[in-house]
């Protein structure tokens, strides 16, 4: 899709101690409502980039789907923000558990906190991948300089899947959830084995960023940004390396250090 | 509530060429589980402070309640993190179109984009208030003097009810709805009229954020960061003036300029 990321509009700047007009970039945000089996699912709010790959990893996401080929037929109707899907199956799995809390028999603030679609699709990792310390530095850098919208509107987040050495394919968004989304759809469309491959993020790691990386399937994720505490320990939990603060040369590991070896 | 927004943890860190462990503030993310008459309602993953202004707010902004006194009993388990909220009314009001799309009947791209909870709720502003550009100024340099934790954990969002000349209250939040869900709250608790008052931000203006400004009622909204095309758009709508990039001694103003006046 080639829609763009930002729009030109004329607004009032004050500087100088005058008002005046001039132009400026303005990020756009996209609503977009998914039908599933023509019922009402959910809408999401989004750059309105690359579409078909966030609505097939926000399903898998949310344990709708596990492979393309359970979807019979998507259309996007990219004027007017809908997505139409139509299942294989007659039945949309999990609908009942979407945004519910997953609430264990000894709940209690030493057991982590998941939703119930959570549970169901974010996985342990079993990824051997390591990452020396320099090929972190320059993972994050290579994601930064692929990626200018931010510097010109402050409004998006980036994402990416890489190998140890480079970038495989980097998406942007507005909402952090959505670039994560489009990085799963991007895999699942693709055939892309993502167990040995690393997410590099350009925001915070929240509960939320953690459980679609583990979803996802990578063992390690990269942020210029730093984590919550709920963050590291579903990253523990999950067998994920979370790296973050990546900035210059330097970073700090919040969890399951022994994937990130040194030079 | 006194718990805190982080909390102290051992880390590795990479500096110098080194890996060694260090100390580190770690923002905290914490899952609030709303029941409203016994019935499981919504999950809010927030900083663990001012829980009942959080769940008034939101439930406001839901347009589940109008006034606190709609609530018969309010209860709050933060050791687990669960809400139990009794109203007085047996009926949930507006549950069924919780996180719907409205649908109009000339719905397309010249049309502006509401959840249906949004329409019941948000407001068209008739706010006279009229701010400075200094006062514009002042009073985000004011808000971000306030507020500390930012700059040491990297992880919260700060927002502030205002009058043209200081602080009234401000709220701290891991997520951005729910720093405003907390003023609203606040408000609503407290019985405050907020049609004369300014909402500053530290984050982004999205349409979320410009919408929830319209349900707690304000004129003017002022931001460290960028809005989005879709805020701006709701903003002409719901006449409410969106001012942006507030650093340094400049600001960009990008809807209803005529609230900001020469100084």
């Amino acid at each position: 899709m080639d829609e763009p990321l930002s729009i030109s509009k004329t607004i009032h700047k004050y500087d100088n101690e005058q008002i005046f007009e001039t132009e400026d970039e303005i990020v756009i945000e996209f609503p977009l409502t998914i039908y599933i089996n023509n019922e009402e699912f959910a809408t999401m709010v989004c750059s309105p980039q690359n579409l078909d790959e966030m609505v097939i990893g926000f399903l898998a996401s949310e344990g709708v789907i596990h492979f393309k080929k359970e979807i019979k037929e998507m259309n996007i109707d990219s004027d007017r923000g809908f997505a139409y899907i139509e299942l294989h199956s007659k039945e949309v799995k999990n609908q009942q558990y979407f945004s519910k809390r997953f609430i264990g028999s000894c709940c209690g603030k030493s057991r982590q906190f998941y939703f119930q679609n959570d549970v169901r699709t974010a996985k342990t990792s079993m990824a051997k991948t390591t990452l020396t310390s320099l090929q972190c530095i320059q993972l994050m850098k290579k994601m930064q300089e692929d990626s200018f919208v931010f510097k010109n509107t402050g409004g998006v987040h980036n994402a990416a899947l890489c190998t140890a050495e480079d970038i495989l394919v980097s998406r942007s968004d507005i909402g952090r959830h959505n670039a994560l989304d489009k990085l799963y759809g991007y895999s699942l469309l693709n055939g892309i084995s993502v167990r040995d491959k690393i997410l590099v993020f350009s925001g915070r790691i929240s509960s939320e960023i953690l459980t679609k990386a583990a979803k996802i399937g990578v063992g390690i994720v990269l942020s210029k940004s730093a984590p919550t505490d709920l963050a590291i320990k579903l990253a523990d939990d999950l067998n994920i390396t979370a790296v973050g603060f990546i900035r210059g040369s330097s970073f700090n590991i919040y969890s399951h250090p022994e994937r990130i070896i040194e030079n």
